[in-house]
């Protein structure tokens, strides 16, 4: 049995999934005549409570089209140190923005709204990069899955709004954040000018990410993605397995939350490990004493019992449950763990 | 029975490709797990005798990151006043590369070595852009599906190994070009440093182009790709059928053409039909005699018959035949343009 | 005696010029503290009839500035082929702004209203570039210093204006239209949002060129000059030259403009000159049978006489009068024509 | 008597150096026929034992083309939090390079070879931005006019060398350290790739900054001079300026320091001054104790005496040294701060 925790992109779609994407209507949507790509943009849209909504075939494309919509190059945005922005497009938000970042020194992926505040450039000191956007990640990645507390988000709203700042939301896995803190859309589509969110995550489709925002953002969003190259033709295959997630697979992130848990447990009571950080989802973050176990010989022993997960760089690991990790593979995992 | 000619992009798989599509192997392509992926652009380049290839989701994207690939932000590319990559990529060879067109004045959509050479800046003069680059179209699409002359082809390549420039494939409808010239892959793989070939228009496919090129240049085209937004996760449902297209639906093409020429006779044949362009594969461009029948009564006549083409602007009209229109659309259609 | 015509760039400052330069007062520029430059904004905002002025290093700075100011990355501009800003600008407007050009064919470097109508890419059809931006220049450098038509200018703009795009005017030799033709700097300023005009032409100073336009685009524009490190501290002593020539210098464009026409008299009576176009200001373009006379004979023979004008390729040559070209020089340089 | 202190770019040229420009030999620099420039370029690039130079309208050009020659876009750079090219040149690094920065936490501007080389990300990771690229900025503006650790920078070369980055000095106030720390510019051209060196601080010429590089990068740096728009034309009499101050302001930069050391002292003492960082050239930054005095006030009461200053943000207060700063000024200066 091979037991895969580098990610939770790396999930196949389950049978009844695939069904679902084969069954689909499929029509041309560079043309908008693709009835399942319209139903799922409409679909999230509504679940947002936002006007309109666009496909894209990365999450990646997605965020660099907000970022694009929301700056003129030149300009400068706020967000955290550890923000998948920054950290993992490339270098996307100055190769197709022109836009560089203010990084916060945040604490597991969040900053506050004074943090923010004190960010933003002087309007008139033309010396400095004009401040005009603050990009959000929930869950955090880097951050070890982390939850943002919600009336900090509100308070970052106020502070947007203060200093005239759009409000963009990287919610690659908002999914879990939204399941684990028992929070709805609709709370995220009011407070957030375009918000990305990720169907090949948690939510295990093959492909896709969806940016949800105003009709006059989205109706610009799809020349940045002609621009990009993001206009695809009969994806509404595609479309059907998000369809089918956003019904079937949403709850069921509970799980991949708990076996988390019981992971972090385990690890929290091996000699060979330093720290763990807090799980509030399904990502654990933990650090081996490389004076007992070198992290090369942990992954090492781990690889011949068939479990694969991934170093993050400075002496810290990473796991992701998913929805292809079942629960015989968790009980495998966790005898392997106690084992080594 | 709907006809709709407006474009070979708008097929939909056969049921034998959705089958293969269903049939396929998926892995995370983001760290190259898609066997299917990988089999694709294997198969692709071999096909054209170079080293390596990269899936994108779309044909516009692969031509975007070939000029990114063989540019630098304010050089200057050459290609024909008709080419896709200026007119109908969204200007994002300027967007994205930084970088101008030089435009020549060539014939349907086609220049020649001569033209090309002469329209090469002093490399010295540093007033004028650097040139660095050529793009070539084939078929071409604004052109009326023309095929070039390859002999043509070749002494552009003298050209640009003379002054030291790039030589990019716009292949968006190679396949097309290769059926009915009787050409190889190989052929052209020899010539030309990077080639994009769609899936998605002869060849059925729902989604997907392929960039062929040397090793050196795939692996920095995975970096743009990424900067694009273009990594996807399990597309292999797509390489499905694309490999499933590329063993069975190139032959096909010389069905595409022939009732391309066929439909050409009998406009040519109508008393309100002005011009016909040269037939060389599956598009059609005609004029009509507008103090005989206007554009718009023409359109909507043939709608409310059923049928579907588009204008192109300046009084001209474009007729695609496809993999979805069959042999009794075909007979029907002819018999209404006679009756019209 | 040297007598150098390869363009109206070459001349030094007069005695009177520089007492008028080092007599300035100058203060930090980038603070807005250097007296002379603001006389010279102000001076030549209220020429125009325009709200404000700001001055640049260079004329390409001032167009790339306007550019960059009435443009978004991706967008497209309309200009005649001849166009400065897209032949001798470095290829600038694609490396600032990301911005492609659609160029005319038009005559001597200027276009129509009704090409420029024809040129504009529907809004709508996001496959396109978005047209946002029409650019004269007047007179037309490689148009041989041809002047537009003002009534035709008028025209433009009302397309413009039914078409919401912004409208330029390089002004690098305006001075000799305004001369030639008998207009007002206000009549120009009333119809374009930004107007650059050029002091180290014409006008004989050593550096400088400024932009104008309304106090909301300039204020922009401090910062876009910021961006390409056209910001300067104490150059009061260049504004200073300026504000000399603007009092002093313009009305005696009209001699220049006499010596290009009797230079091109002179030319048209030779056997080996083929053709002189159309002489309206202070450039002569020419082109001789070079089965006569090679061009580079021709530009020898004038080089050991002590004269020195360029080549424009294909076969054309140059000639430039100006400020330093002298009555003395004059009459030696077409008896020199005369006797080759 | 007015006295300000604000920076050292206030300064306006002396009798002498006014002379010295007055009497320059100028030509048309687009041509490379100005002799001073040229005769600017030749001394300094000899200075720094490196093969070019040239000339350009600002340090921020200087800069950004530095950092335009030696990235592609989508790269990254390392530099401190403080560095000018982040904080004072409008965003520029990502605008005119599409490069992003990461900043290191140095201390006073100044950073470790150690801090760089863990800031490098992995080259074959491509879902970061490729590092390639290391900028100093020596002596440090907002770090308190500090000097860099030669012994450190060597260390950093190495670091560059090993991965493969280029090295790039911001010598906005390089003639400072080189007085401060008894160095050589041959010592810096050494070490880096490309230097850039402002004329209009500390030695006292009212415009122009310098790059410094290899034959092959200056070459191309005059394209991407061009495409700033920073080739001026007669600008011999701004290298006069610059020519006369090499001879002979570099080595009364120790009187500014020692200025700059004596105002430290006498704050020092003063009850309202909570901090004054550590002086090492002609820069004082401080703050105060605002509950005694707020930051207001005190600027006011200077201003009231004839004196300016700037505060800097986050309660810090900046006074720079310069050419203009006299005896006379100073002691009247030093009075003014004890008696407030």
């Amino acid at each position: 049995m091979k037991i895969n925790l580098i990610s939770d992109t790396v999930t196949k779609p389950t049978p009844e999934m695939l069904n679902a994407m084969f069954a689909s209507e499929v029509g041309d949507d560079v043309f908008k005549h693709d009835p399942t790509i319209n139903a799922l943009e409409e679909k999230l849209a509504t679940m947002f409570g936002k006007e309109a909504a666009l496909f894209f075939p990365s999450g990646t494309m997605a965020n660099q089209t907000a970022i694009k919509l929301h700056t003129q190059p030149g300009e400068q945005l706020i967000c955290d140190k550890y923000a998948h922005i920054f950290n993992y497009e490339g270098g996307g938000v100055s190769f197709n923005s022109g836009v560089s970042c203010r990084l916060i020194d945040g604490h597991r992926g969040m900053m506050t709204a004074k943090q923010v505040e004190e960010a933003i450039n002087p309007p008139d000191f033309y010396h400095s990069p004009l401040t005009t956007l603050v990009c959000i990640e929930n869950t955090t990645n880097k951050g070890g899955g982390a939850c943002w507390d919600f009336e900090e988000l509100k308070k970052i709203k106020m502070v947007c709004e203060k200093h005239n700042l759009k409000y963009h939301l990287d919610g690659a896995r908002l999914w879990n954040a939204l399941v684990a803190k028992n929070e709805t859309p609709k709370q995220y589509g009011d407070l957030f000018d375009t918000i990305s969110v990720c169907l090949s995550k948690g939510l295990g489709c093959p492909v896709g990410s969806v940016l949800i925002g105003s009709k006059e953002d989205i109706e610009k969003a799809i020349r940045v993605r002609k621009l990009f190259g993001g206009g695809m033709r009969q994806a509404g295959y595609l479309a059907g397995a998000a369809i089918y997630a956003l019904d079937n697979h949403i709850d069921r992130l509970k799980e991949d939350h708990r076996k988390a848990k019981e992971i972090g447990e385990v690890l929290q009571n091996l000699s060979y490990v330093k720290t763990v950080e807090p799980i509030e989802t399904n990502i654990v973050i933990f650090a081996i004493d490389e004076n007992k176990l070198s992290q090369e010989q942990f992954l090492d022993k781990l690889l011949k019992k068939g479990v694969e997960i991934i170093g993050m760089g400075q002496g810290k690991l990473r796991i992701v449950t998913h929805l292809d990790y079942t629960d015989t593979m968790h009980s495998t995992f966790l005898s392997v763990l106690k084992s080594l």
